[in-house]
């Protein structure tokens, strides 16, 4: 039934919460009747329902960061202009391979008041019984069903499909973070192991290094589906959502503008008794614009960052007749991400430094397959343009706001800034493994344009930072610059930081920098805690190198 | 440059035969400019071009029978209307995972004078060694590169790259064709294996049996890259072009017409030690129509049958409001496969009997995802249509002829033939593993529609067939009708075998079927053979069940 001012409730379309059916095809009904009547609103109730793929929509997607391919879709809001989902309490269950929301050239959505989760995780875990020589004991509960099979040991779904893992991490299910200094270990998709017992095997891990009664963490192998995937769009807001779970990253933006987090929830489902959230940052966003916003926000215990703000840097592989240049997307998780429109400004840089040397306007795309596009200038090539170099967009980039957020217990760090819009980091709570907050970007490896210009890290509390193997400073600048080109280099710049806490544990930098044109840090408070061993004796609380214009106030 | 009445040489894009050099930039350029200047014809030299996916066009595509993905291809002729490519004896080499040929949409196209092949094969050999209980020794050359890696054995490629099998199955190399009575053995991705020495493993196989000095062939897990994929194209003809390589079918056509292979060669690559030309069937057409002609071709020694022509049942899985039914896609490798359009005529089947029970016109179609298609009917639905049921094309049908072609050596069947239309089996020669001629088609498991209405077999030689185990008799109807089903069913009719040779070398029935309308079996000779041990001691050269008019004069 539509409600008055455009309103329609899913139950109209057969979608009763607790039924335990597929209300996937109540939701493509739901989303149809509001595209054909411009409904405003589509809600459901409290209570759970479930979506499986089978009858969900299908579209390939590119996704970066994440792994591309053809998506079953349940809330597919391509296109859509104008439209709220309010789920008033709802648990939604997601059953096996489903992408639950896409914005594609939507705009003007926004999402709110549900939870997400999956019946059967995409990672797995186990508790560690013993340790030997190359060796660990695990005991497994049925909430993360497994067999022996070739002498190898394979976690299965709910359907008894293969459920791939790729790596191992120990997390301190007491302390509900990754275990101190725990590193990953990269085993691959076969690891042998033998039967002990019901539940318990022994698995086969070169130097495997772990305690007793710790949570061994099998990452998922692929990146598949994210919760919320944002693409091409603009004004979305997510408001008082929890993420419980999902096969990929919790919201992952490209090419999008204006988005807005608030309440937004990055938590191991309650009652699960899992260690693990997602198991992929929890946000996410390359090449968006106007302003990102994150407040009121938890991310804990995803088995990645908290964020990642860039741009894409695509390599110039080819310069070919007439002043054509080809360029590639090196990483594989950027395949398809087709950012190069005739119009747009462009900056080129030089792969080791990062520098841009010169800003041009692209004329013509010709776009030869997901990984090259060939493409001209409406100006001739720069003399110093050389195969190697780097092309990125130049702007327009977001602003950002992330206050009174926590962010803590997960894998490797926590934000990951690098836009060269206005930055401001302030109220929130920080408790990571790595650095709290980590300035990258390189035109080498992960090709991720970074490099800030208006930085601001305000009254946060950096509680007991770096209890990881993920960073060495809970502030670090570490750019991908090549070290004979940091010299001079101000790749990020204008970073103030001020009426911060710092409870540290140890003696490892607050703030470690380099190539930075303009650094303030004063007025912050430090605090000694004795919460875990110290580790970096004879650390310097900062280590600032081939910097300029910095004003370290604090000691 | 292009020549008089327009020839394009490849030369004039840059690529040189004998150079080593990626050709395929050079053909996408070319195949550019036949369209702008619409040439008629590309051209190539005697000598070897190599291709690699690196710069080749891409597409996702669902390919009948094959795996769908997001393609690399080399030669992607879609669209085009009127070209000859003539290779004038070029050699074309593969590698990593491509697509050779597209046709999409293609009208009037003709290749001719080439051969194809890859530089790492898709599938792995090895030679037995010694077999245990439950154990194989083999060794393996350096054209089928390995490792063993958490105790298992893992075929590599040219970049080192994971080469996946599924299962393995042996071949007689003296012979040059699957072993006696050699069956598969599903052994999966995951084989375990330990290292007896240098190119030599231990595999651990259930209950494998073998002879030592034969060769054991891992099957390719995946169908990939077939050497020809035509869709939705018409007027295609393949002249003198050898197949000795690909990840696939050596030419599979869907949803086109007219279509004539001649001078064809599916072979292992001369010079190479291979015992498997290509990884699955020769030839496959489904919902096709217009002509099939296959003249002077070899097909031997490829891993699945020489052809299969075929329609597609999708199964009525639910009954919506409104006269809206719902279809479903069953078989994996038949998802997009989107043969339902507004207009056509289809007809319904019972899925146990196929008894064709009602003919329709489509009214609207609503294409859900790759699996399921929404459809309405012109009519009211017939009252005995029920869940279960099957929905197919009703023509039109391919008329196909067969003549002069040697089929032998392969994995599995000869000619697998399920079109409605006219169909000449002439003057070939068959040497099979499992039966020469078979026809099949059901609506339960493989969902392939078949049923013959004008079958003539006549003047062909069938040389020591049913050596294996894919099958019973030389020409076997075995269309998957439920046996309560089977009396006065007369799913396939008027079929006439006369004037063929068959050299038995056992008593295994020349012709066995049931629900035929229609069988004449005339002026055949029979030859005794010694050429393998019988098996079939007692069984009758025609065994014909559930069958009206049929009329066998010899005995
Ligand atoms: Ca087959």
């Amino acid at each position: 039934a539509i409600h008055a001012q455009g309103v329609i409730d899913i139950s109209a379309f057969g979608a009763k919460p607790g039924s335990g059916a597929d209300a996937t095809p109540a939701v493509r009904a739901a989303l149809d009747a509001c595209r054909k009547t411009k409904a405003a609103k589509l809600v459901f109730s409290e209570g759970q329902y479930d979506f499986w793929p089978t009858h969900a929509s299908e579209k390939y997607l590119f996704v970066s960061n994440n792994d591309e391919g053809l998506k079953r879709i349940v809330f597919d809001l391509s296109g859509f202009n104008g439209l709220e989902i309010d789920g008033r309490g709802a648990r939604f269950v997601f059953h096996r391979g489903v992408n639950p929301f896409l914005l594609d050239h939507s705009r003007n959505i926004t999402i709110r008041n549900l939870s997400i989760d999956w019946k059967r995780t995409f990672h797995s875990e186990a508790k560690i019984v013993a340790v030997g020589k190359d060796t660990a004991d695990l005991s497994i509960t049925d909430a993360f069903p497994f067999k022996l099979e070739n002498g190898l040991l394979v976690f299965t779904g709910e359907d008894k499909e293969v459920v791939p893992f790729q790596n191992v991490l120990e997390f301190d299910p007491v302390k509900r973070e990754t275990a101190y200094m725990a590193r990953d270990y990269w085993t691959g998709q076969n690891l042998p192991a033998t039967a002990l017992g019901p539940g318990q095997v022994r698995v086969r891990i070169s130097k495997f290094e772990g305690t007793p009664g710790n949570t061994l963490v099998f990452g998922a192998a692929y990146r598949n589906f994210p919760a919320f995937t944002v693409t091409d769009s603009e004004n979305f807001k997510l408001l008082s959502v929890s993420i419980y779970h999902c096969g990929a990253m919790g919201v992952i933006a490209q090419r999008s503008r204006d988005i807005d987090l608030d309440h937004v929830r990055v938590t191991p489902a309650p009652g699960s008794g899992r260690v693990v959230s997602i198991t992929a940052d929890a946000t996410h966003f390359v090449n968006c614009s106007g302003r990102i916003v994150m407040t009121n926000c938890l991310f804990e215990n995803q088995k990645d960052d908290a964020t990642n703000i860039h741009g894409i840097y695509a390599q110039i592989t080819a310069k070919l007749p007439d002043g054509e240049l080809e360029a590639k997307l090196v990483h594989p998780q950027q395949r398809g991400f087709d950012f190069l429109v005739a119009g747009m400004k462009v900056e080129l840089v030089h792969g080791p430094s990062m520098i841009t040397y010169s800003e041009a306007v692209v004329q013509t795309v010709d776009r030869r397959n997901s990984e090259y596009t060939r493409f001209r200038l409406t100006t001739p090539l720069p003399a110093e343009l050389k195969v190697g170099d780097a092309v990125a967009a130049a702007g327009p980039y977001p602003d950002v706001v992330i206050r009174n957020c926590t962010i803590r217990g997960n894998r490797a760090r926590g934000l990951l800034l690098g836009s060269r819009g206005k930055i401001l980091i302030e109220d929130n709570t920080f408790h990571t493994a790595g650095a709290a907050i980590l300035l990258e970007g390189d035109a080498r490896y992960w090709f991720e344009q970074a490099g800030v210009r208006d930085l601001v890290i305000r009254r946060n509390r950096f509680e007991d930072c770096n209890y990881g193997v993920w960073g060495k400073a809970v502030i670090e600048v570490a750019a991908g610059i090549d070290p004979k080109e940091r010299a001079h280099n101000g790749y990020n710049r204008n970073i103030v930081v001020e009426e911060n806490l710092f409870r540290q544990f140890d003696t490892n930098p607050i703030v470690s920098a380099y190539s930075v044109d303009g650094l303030k840090v004063r007025k912050n408070r430090l605090e000694k805690s004795t919460a875990y061993p110290a580790r970096n004796p004879g650390s310097k609380p900062f280590e600032i190198t081939d910097s300029v214009h910095v004003e370290i106030e604090d000691q």
